[in-house]
């Protein structure tokens, strides 16, 4: 493996450890192989690294309570939510014990008024919006799996809707946390904005459980728009369906989605999704607003389209229509991996300034068909982030080699343009040999930081910074 | 004073220290007694604390030099811009050495594609949308002041256009920050979104000084709107105006503006700026968008105020009409100042959620009339946050406590409501006494990273969190 973590086990989890969190939790602390195993890996080729124990937890007074076990103990604590990350965040790499937030599944609070609510972190996003359904609200941010509410907060996911609606960076008002030593703190509060203080809501946000386990989110809602459609229009060239993105965004159409599949995802998705869409770059838009909002949003794009070569926009403006296009973009990694039985997926994720997109995509492009690889592209181009998904041999050591020099030159180029190695999948430890080349110095005051909040590096330990 | 800073003097500064900063800076090293004390206040009635020096930096090489002398010497350290804040922030509570920005004032760069720019810290936001003005571009957020960008960062400020473009926290990509130690870091960077470790960028946005000096800016803009409307609507109670823009919000209106000022206010207003609106409870608003949505966004708001009791919107289309509104509405502050000569202004700034707006302004209206206090009243009401401005005279400690008094009961109502003693001035030190009931034990974290930090509490101390 060219990517694996670095860090040393820790004091082995003692059965004296293991038998107080039995008293604590009786069956739902499990030490059953396979439960160990199925908590030791996420969606991606990262190998399973599975835990001493898993806990499964039902309060945030419970999850502080065996922090402070693991505490006295000096054993390592990775949250788990629903297992659906990309960067081998969940993988226990220095042992220790593993806290299953799957059954802090409550809506706590829903202000209609207020357009805010608060959840436990196991909530899933699915789960939350089919809670608030009848509320006229909805939870904008889709990273496309039915990740929990916590480990999106967590990673600070984004996906299709954050070009319009933001990611969780913007969407979160506060949370509740659990410290290294077990105290429990809440960061933000409930008003719009707030001046009072660092702000520790953003800090844990992205911080991957490094710093803490959040058990509680404050989310900021929005209202169901008055309409909705959604367009599916193909392109000669990836270059057309790129400055289409880019002149969108650069005419200020407020645009809710607006999403890439270059012509190897289109054939893949296709396959796997039943579809029956022009094997050629394609964008898939969504319009959200008034009806003549809408109208208007639509009109503009389609213009800027036909400029580019963009075929007639095909549209899906019932519900099961549009769900139809939004599972098959949701199933596109899945789709990607079915290609190559046995397959498991290398992410990519990277973002550039918009004025770069076209460029590092063709650059990108160009670097994928010398390597010789599978690795179907897949892109929220409206943030200027993309993904490759490369599909690898996860035994064959020479093209995960070939994968990893793929993905490496996408990363140095991206950072070259002033874009990121991760625009919302997080670093876990997959992306932390990039961090340096990102960040330069400022690593050394994040390790400053993650020394002040966890000087023994139980948290999480061998994800996002070395310490 | 009941409201005073509790930091001890450091280290006085030597004349050493004095000596080897002027062979940096030469003249730009100043000890002038007026301009010591002109560096020593802000604008609110928080009394002057001299620094023993003011260094005019102009470059981050600079600043960061000024700061390992202090290090050196173990001198405090405030940086400075233009002065306009409001908490005391700039008081040199500890004595040491002001660093004033004002010197580093270009804009180093605008990507028109991108809609973003980096600047030096000293750049003002009047500056910043003079220099963009051909671009079609420009720089949302307007707290009144003409502040500068690094002091509005290091405040988290907003102002007048949050609740469409919000705060400095979503419109700022990335940072230059000086730490203690002289070390220059780069937070962020230019993409749109990344989950690439620690936010040190919404660390560092808010913090004051404390954790480190910010030199450049990376900011996002925004396209003119090719259509802007402003209007004036008075209502018969300040019930009816709050209710206005609740439901407008409810509603999802994308307001770009919504500002209320009360029948004190109003009356300040008219005298100080020239105007002749009525003397009641009023509404100033501004839409942006397309010819259709503005007008869209204008008859749904007409209707909700016609609803409310408001008399007929006055439009404002032409900008020195527009101009004229806002001109007013940023010079409340010292409108109500002049209803006293003499007098100087105690800010509030709480911010709640939406749905307790009206309660929480008529509460706080019926404590103005028991306090027996002169305090005209503004409002981001959108946002949840108004400000009352009680006039006071500095020298009369009666007066001063009666204020204090009326500024608790609002901020202890405010927390209980799930808002904050701040929206968007900041803590200095004047709202120091606050953090606790507002954050509770989140604020030890706070201090855990101010010390990671700052070990030897050289930055701004005595300010944000007590260590």
């Amino acid at each position: 493996m060219a990517v694996s973590a670095t860090v040393q086990h820790l004091n082995p989890v003692s059965p004296e450890l293991i038998g107080r969190l039995t008293d604590l939790l009786g069956e739902r602390l499990s030490t059953n192989p396979s439960v160990l195993d199925q908590h030791g890996h996420d969606e991606s080729y990262h190998p399973t690294e599975p835990p001493d124990a898993v806990a499964f937890a039902q309060s945030t007074e419970e999850v502080s309570a065996i922090v402070r076990l693991c505490a006295e103990y000096g054993a390592a604590i990775i949250p788990f939510g629903t297992g659906t990350s990309l960067e081998g965040g969940v993988a226990a790499v220095a042992g220790g014990i593993c806290i299953d937030l799957t059954g802090m599944n409550q809506v706590l609070r829903v202000s209609v008024p207020d357009l805010d609510c608060t959840v436990q972190s196991g909530v899933t996003r699915k789960q939350l919006n089919h809670e608030l359904h009848e509320t006229g609200l909805f939870f904008p941010i889709d990273p496309g799996a039915d990740a929990s509410i916590g480990g999106m907060a967590a990673t600070r996911a984004s996906g299709t809707n954050a070009v319009r609606y933001g990611t969780m960076r913007d969407c979160v008002l506060g949370l509740t946390v659990v410290l290294a030593d077990g105290r429990v703190i809440h960061t933000g509060g409930r008003a719009r904005k707030s001046a009072a203080g660092y702000d520790l809501t953003r800090l844990f946000i992205g911080s991957e459980g490094t710093l803490g386990i959040i058990t509680e989110v404050t989310l900021r809602l929005s209202g169901i728009p008055e309409a909705i459609s959604a367009a599916v229009c193909s392109f000669p060239t990836i270059e057309d369906a790129v400055n289409t993105v880019i002149m969108t965004i650069q005419s200020g159409v407020p645009v809710a989605r607006m999403e890439l599949l270059d012509e190897v995802q289109m054939d893949a998705s296709n396959r796997y999704s039943k579809l029956n869409y022009a094997v050629l770059p394609t964008l898939f838009f969504e319009f959200h607003g008034s009806p003549t909002s809408v109208a208007e949003q639509a009109e503009t794009v389609g213009e800027i389209a036909r400029e580019f070569g963009g075929a007639d926009f095909q549209w899906a403006n019932r519900p099961e229509e549009r769900n139809r296009i939004w599972r098959a973009r949701h199933e596109a990694y899945y789709a990607g991996l079915a290609l190559r039985p046995g397959g498991k997926g290398m992410p990519t994720d990277i973002c550039v300034p918009i004025s770069r997109l076209a460029d590092c995509i063709t650059e990108t492009k160009q670097d994928i068909a010398d390597s010789g690889l599978l690795a179907p592209m897949v892109g929220h181009v409206g943030d200027g982030n993309f993904h490759l998904s490369i599909v690898v041999d996860p035994d064959d050591a020479e093209e995960i080699a070939r994968a990893d020099a793929l993905h490496e030159r996408m990363v140095l180029r991206a950072i070259e343009m002033g874009g990121t190695c991760t625009g919302e999948h997080g670093v876990g430890y997959g992306k932390m040999r990039f961090l340096a080349a990102e960040h330069g110095d400022a690593v050394e005051t994040m390790r400053a930081i993650k020394l002040a909040l966890d000087p023994e590096n139980r948290m999480n330990p061998g994800k996002v910074v070395q310490v």
